[in-house]
């Protein structure tokens, strides 16, 4: 997955590399003077896989490009029922200003459910609850981020967070993966010579590669943080989303780091339209980023939070989970076996063990985003993989969303798949 | 109040301003290495408003200092029974994922508001759905501002505003108020000499004086900001709350500004807890705030915009205004009746046409903040003025909330503070 490499500025242009493929709409000129903007609106611009999703939301495709979970898995009726109990009973509470830092009861929810995971002093005080694990890695970024600091992190990695980096200047040292996850001797070579700011990383079934970090990997990982004092910043927003294996420990429960912050949501485990996600951190950290998150808009939505508690409350999350789990294990499968079974040129993809995504490399000359428009006549839509890379590099990859779609359209899709590429690189 | 100032940096002491006065809980020795923070989070730091309600929050007090809305007038049937009917008839896109811009019928729904506000332009595309007018507010921030860059203000101003500003670690440059609004005159002497980067304006019902900005000083303003290209920043928070005299036009729209943003919110007329609030630009403009948006925290709650559409739609919002009108007019008119009654000492405050604030200014020598205590002992909250002024000067100001309480509290608070004022300064 290429070399580490070090690079700034250019992440921006990321976002126009597949307009010309693609007829994207061309924007106007900007009437706007961009002179009147603060400089980081430099590297803010439109996401190529947003567009992309817009561009081809009015035709019929197969779609591996999304991000979004399969809606017909929501909660509806219990989410439903539950809502009305708490206006019921607690409109006044629910409808009203509350506490920036969250719904007491849901941080304690949640703390109780990051002891299990292995953060074993979380208490209430350790968590923020934010509007999807989005604002909290914004937060965690706006409390962290110099413009000119160097963010570590692993290549490929989760676009819309390089887009908070970019948003806040930053340059950026990547880590390559391989099966185990992020290459930890690489980093620490990188930690010594780059001194990053922040470390960022994705331990559970990472956006965009599917890859999750060993155990060894993560405490090697966790120490290199805490010897040299940096900022870790653990996204981990699939964690429930497992189909094989024994939890691991998050990086975070690993070293003591007074700066570590890791995130969590409820979007993809009951429902992303809520905006209901987390971070951990020590409280003294929690409560600095308690004052920007309510700077940033108060507190995340009082209704939304306490149907999230009663949700959980009520023991209904885990066979929610369960659920998501059965199901999308058997899409993640069925796509697995289309490829093994059809693709006839000579890529290879990763076989993750949970999460949403596959990712794919072609022969190195394969240009996955030359290849789009012709994947689209036929039929189906992806994202090129360069999107994911802070320089724009690797044209030869693509990520492959396995939960949208039912397991027949995913055959179907990747039937179309295959022959696309058997026919490119024939 | 007081003459225009300029000032920097001082603002982040604000908060820490009352603590011996008030015993609050004195800060544990920060074990957090600050210098792993960015350099804005210096002047990050928790709201004094929000410290001082909590303190107060067991005691049994006649609050005269939050910010909330009466959760009594929350109109919680009708938005249980809209929640419900979205969840049966459109549950999965609800719970989905959407666009970063906002849920398109409630951007139509509110370009048509603003078109009746004045702003005759308005369409979709120069809305953006936020997460309440506060991120609205930060959006615009972060996209206008660089460190160091000058933002003219009235003075006093929105404290949670000031501490946006802050922690984009600008300077300010402050305009006081007399009862027609800004010193428009003044404005542009600043204008002229300081070029500031953004002008923060709050022309209905001033947040904390109450005061509203008269139709001659609106077109001077908006003249002022067009011919000089300074962004405009429009807090429109209280429009919906007036109990006298026409409302008068936005200042964004008395002169063509590509740089304007005008915010509004359904916190004050439907719940704060929805977190539902917008945002009106020019659609270049709102693009690039949709990209800040997305990166932020992807968007707005799906659900909740619906829920807010849909009871507008129903055309129940302008009766839920109504009513909020006719409640607060008479709680506004308790609380000035009871000062004109009661109050023997020289102090002078202001007759809001609308919103949720009067703002009392006492003789130059007696300190609100260290007033605060006794008023406490004697069972009233109120939140001095230094906490709204950038340089944390104007002692001998405080702000009145009238909304919170019901009429009879509100009387009997009323002379309470009377009571101790008339002693303090006797």
């Amino acid at each position: 997955m290429g070399l580490a490499s070090t690079f700034a500025g250019a992440a921006w242009q990321r976002c126009t590399r597949w307009g010309s493929d693609l007829q994207l709409p061309i924007q106007p000129p900007a009437i706007l003077d961009c002179s009147s903007l603060a400089r980081r609106m430099r590297r803010v611009t439109a996401s190529a896989i947003m567009e992309l999703i817009k561009t081809t939301a009015g035709g019929r495709y197969i779609s591996f490009a999304s991000g979004l979970p399969d809606p017909a898995l929501f909660p509806i009726e219990a989410l439903a029922e539950i809502t009305q109990d708490t206006l019921a009973k607690d409109g006044r509470a629910a409808l009203q200003y509350g506490p920036a830092e969250g719904y007491p009861p849901l941080r304690a929810w949640v703390a109780d459910t990051l002891r299990a995971r292995g953060l074993s002093d979380a208490t209430p005080d350790h968590v923020l609850i934010t509007h999807g694990s989005q604002q909290a890695l914004d937060l965690a970024a706006r409390a962290f981020l110099d413009p000119e600091d160097t963010v570590l992190l692993e290549t490929p990695s989760y676009l819309a967070a390089l887009q908070i980096f970019d948003s806040f200047e930053a340059r950026y040292t990547g880590v390559p993966l391989d099966n185990d996850g992020m290459d930890v001797a690489r980093a620490e070579e990188l930690v010594r010579t780059r001194r990053p700011k922040l470390i960022y990383t994705l331990p559970d079934f990472q956006n965009p590669t599917g890859i999750t970090q060993s155990l060894a990997r993560r405490q090697r990982l966790a120490e290199l943080a805490a010897e040299h004092r940096v900022p870790l910043l653990e996204d981990d927003a699939y964690y429930d989303l497992r189909y094989e294996g024994a939890p691991l420990p998050p990086v975070t429960a690993l070293a003591r780091n007074p700066l570590a912050v890791y995130t969590g949501t409820f979007s993809k485990s009951i429902a992303p339209g809520l905006r209901v996600g987390y971070l951990y951190a020590q409280p003294e950290l929690v409560k600095r980023l308690a004052h920007l998150k309510q700077i940033t808009d108060l507190q995340a939505g009082s209704l939304n939070q306490r149907v999230v508690f009663r949700f959980c409350d009520r023991d209904l999350l885990a066979p929610q989970i369960q659920r998501l789990r059965c199901a999308y294990a058997a899409r993640r499968d069925a796509l697995l076996e289309a490829l093994a079974g059809s693709l006839k040129s000579k890529a290879h993809w990763t076989r993750p063990a949970g999460g949403m995504f596959v990712w794919m490399t072609l022969p190195e000359h394969v240009d996955a985003a030359a290849l789009l428009p012709e994947a689209t006549r036929r039929g189906i839509v992806y994202v090129p993989g360069t999107s994911f890379h802070p320089g724009g590099e690797h044209r030869n990859t693509l990520r492959l969303n396995f939960v949208s779609e039912g397991e027949e359209a995913i055959c179907a899709g990747a039937a179309i798949l295959c022959e696309t590429l058997n026919d490119a690189v024939a």
